[in-house]
């Protein structure tokens, strides 16, 4: 068994590639008011989970995107995820594809809003120098 | 613009793929009740959305896994795109290890049942000849 | 300010024309664990709200299976108000109808699944003398 | 069969009485990140499904007012259909009505935030010249 | 049986304990649209549920924010439960402590949006004199 | 930071406290399809989260018997967790009360399906020497 430190810094490392934060807001956006939930993202969720070799992290952002627009009830994760899909490789056009499919699995109405939702991504992106 | 049959044929192929079904069972399972729910799962559903190229079928299906794993209101469906996973190309440790990361995105207790539900699937592909 | 008692009267009376049972199971099977919750079924979902001349039964019982077969996660009063809605004058078909629609709003698993629902409320009805 | 561009036609013309708009927001705002979602909105949900004979407008909209209602995670969607219920002839009282009834089958808050989606509806219209 | 205006009364109470406010904003802000919702609030969410002896206002929250934060679809409704829990008894580390556990059994994204529920709530608190 | 054998124990131990079971059935049926999901489950679910000292045991099983029963689509763990308030020290009339409380913030069918849960829950204890 490792270290605790290499959950956390692994997790870490994951969480700045998929935000492209030096220090992924997620985390340090909970300092204040909840520091041990944003220590649990970094060492569970991406130090346990989300950096298992069994799935890459394009495949992994797939799954996150289409759980999110389903449940249809945290649309700046969503938001989160969306960039993050597009960090991990995955294209405009693909995630937009992904999107127009929870129309079938949860309905237009979820997807329609996370449409929205990649549209604020994408203007985001497009802004950014 | 294409004929209509055109929609319903190029999708009954693709959920015969997926299903690995010559007669998919999710069409003619309503055809006494509500045939024109079957048809549009072949129209719309499998012949508009799921054969679009813009993205595989195998990314397809884990954002519908990720979907109706984290919705946790589906099992019969769950279990299909499960199954419809493995036959688009997935392994089961890869179709496992999405649904351990259900975990992170939507709680333990959708995971841990959407894992029971590929236990089930497994376990019909293991007896059937 | 009326008694009570007509509250649940009132509701129980309801509650037997949409069930078609003189003892309304709903009411009648929490006795032993929760009776003021069977009490609180009578008095107030049915006494109360399902009563108010504002909207008439059948409308009533369109709004409840949008809701329910929506949700997808309550089968047993998905079923009981499938009957209800035949109960207060919706024909199969137009039952049927709406669950297709459901396929819209809530994606086509949350449609397939009350369509069976639905399936199983005509049976029991086809096989009751 | 018919030719695809009758169901469009004839899906874009129910949303153009439900919505009232001669260009419907819900498909031209998709016009430039989605064009294909918008596309399957008026050709299918509306041109395959919200116009099939079985149960007339006014019904559907009382379904899906029940369904977004009771989801709770589409204000958009929601304050659409109570929109589309009055023009499909429902009353004020009776949409409010509808409404207040989703707190016997999805809870208090459910119909709280439906109420306040209605607010924002009728004071819309009212502003309307 | 008791006279109704006791439920209402004994209702109205507690709202107003919980609430801190001497006449209830939930109940006040439906008075223009909805008023019979706001009063079914306090005679029967209030008066009938929350005032029953079995279980202390305390608990009664705990239960209520888990629910709430899990649907994670009701923001106003879990900032005045999360308020409301604090006029119970509960200290703030408490309360943040049974949003992180949310992580567990909703998902970290419902964790998260309901501990920026908490965020503003303890705001407000503190900017109130 | 500690060991990584003392979350494991540490959450192990809980487990076994909730469950009333030596080996949590919750985490070795999970060996053969998902270890790792069992894993996370003692480690980080039980041993980062459920044990901290902020709250007791018994408030926790109330955030979580609320969280379940609001979500309504997992019995299995719904279930868990009935039994595991009881033996963190609720009685089962406060569990009833509980749940009848989710009528008000979820619905009464996710009430109802909650009081069966703890129907079966009740009656297993009853039937266990």
């Amino acid at each position: 068994m490792e270290h605790p430190d290499e959950r956390h810094e692994r997790g870490l490392k994951t969480l700045q590639h998929l935000s492209g934060e030096a220090e992924p807001m997620v985390v340090t956006s909970l300092a204040d008011i909840a520091p041990d939930l944003g220590r649990f993202i970094a060492e569970f969720a991406y130090g346990d989970v989300l950096t298992r070799p069994e799935l890459d992290l394009r495949d992994r952002e797939l799954v996150t995107i289409g759980a999110l627009a389903a449940l249809g009830n945290a649309a700046p994760q969503l938001r989160f995820h969306i960039n993050g899909a597009l960090n991990a490789g995955c294209t405009r056009a693909e995630v937009i594809e992904a999107l127009i499919q929870i129309a079938v699995y949860a309905g237009f109405p979820a997807a329609i809003n996370a449409v929205e939702a990649a549209r604020e991504v994408f203007a985001a992106r497009d802004s950014t120098p």
